[in-house]
């Protein structure tokens, strides 16, 4: 018992450096970018007041330790930003051998429950998969919007690239699909943030 | 339907603002201080994976998601630090206000339901709330050790402050309470970390 709270402890420890993780969208006052913890939290807040818009009937506490934890992998990998297609190729490799070590931390079926909570989250094969990957696409795409498009337009980020980062958007939830194609897609190629 | 999305999204967007809110607790590299998303991400996780040692059987998804809300209030009231005496007398005051305000942007039921677990929180009153208690003293523990006591150091905290702010963690989880006492408490008063 006292042997695996250290574990968990070291753990615990370790995963405090996905507060250094930064990723390419700003918060909303559009001064600096935020992390992935930050990013994460969002996330989890998102899923369980949104949870009733998905397509299928989920679980929200999976889905939530699924977005809590979907990140980890980066402490090792790093983030790879979604239109960095050169990094992208190498990135399945990076992450594998990142969860490795990270889950392997823990006490087994700990660090085996999550490991197959992020594989399932990689392969988007169940509802609670699909649901997390919308959350993980339009928390971004919000953030976009209220900082009017500024990583977008640093970035030059074009219409074509959004659709197909979001073509499984709409499995998790076709409600919340429309309304931030609407909301956030469309408004911000009137406005010329998105080419 | 479209009316509550609206809704959601400025909550959403609203408490984007708390990855600005500063806390007192140093990240482990021992160089910035961390923010209130990032300790709710930090605890969320911690609470999954330390469930099993809670004195009482406890609702996991209601836990995360008492800790991943109880510092919204802050966003408005700002953050009190545990050992600031005159501060802590308007606390509630002003976080009551806060409540009222950051809950009430939601649709009716989800926020009342957000209230709700806020004040259960404040309550200490259920075995999740006095569970998320336990969380909200060791994390900040955890990183003050992880920091050789920097944040202890910086404010010369001293061990009677600590024990008489952790005098219900144990009521979360004997067995965490025991652990924290001698691997963060004890070990630091030993390296004069704490006065």
């Amino acid at each position: 018992m006292d042997n695996n709270l250290d574990m968990l402890f070291d753990f615990f420890r370790e995963i405090d450096k996905e507060k250094q993780i930064g990723r390419q969208s700003y918060t909303t006052p559009g001064i600096r970018k935020e992390n992935d913890s930050e990013h994460a939290w969002h996330m989890a807040i998102m899923t369980i007041l949104l949870a009733e818009y998905a397509n299928e009937p989920i679980d929200v506490l999976k889905t939530v330790t699924m977005l809590l934890i979907h990140d980890l992998v980066e402490i090792d990998a790093g983030d790879t930003y979604a239109y960095d297609e050169e990094a992208k190729k190498t990135q399945r490799q990076r992450e594998e051998k990142a969860a490795d070590r990270i889950f392997g931390m823990l006490p087994f079926e700990k660090g085996k429950m999550l490991r197959e909570l992020w594989e399932e989250f990689e392969a988007c094969s169940t509802p609670e998969a699909r649901f997390a990957r919308t959350m993980d696409n339009i928390q971004p795409m919000m953030l976009n919007d209220a900082t009017d498009g500024k990583a977008w337009r640093e970035h030059g980020v074009r219409r074509e690239q959004i659709l197909k980062r979001n073509e499984n958007t709409h499995k998790g939830s076709e409600e919340l699909w429309q309304y931030v194609k609407k909301n956030f897609i469309e408004k911000n190629i009137d406005k010329g943030n998105i080419l």
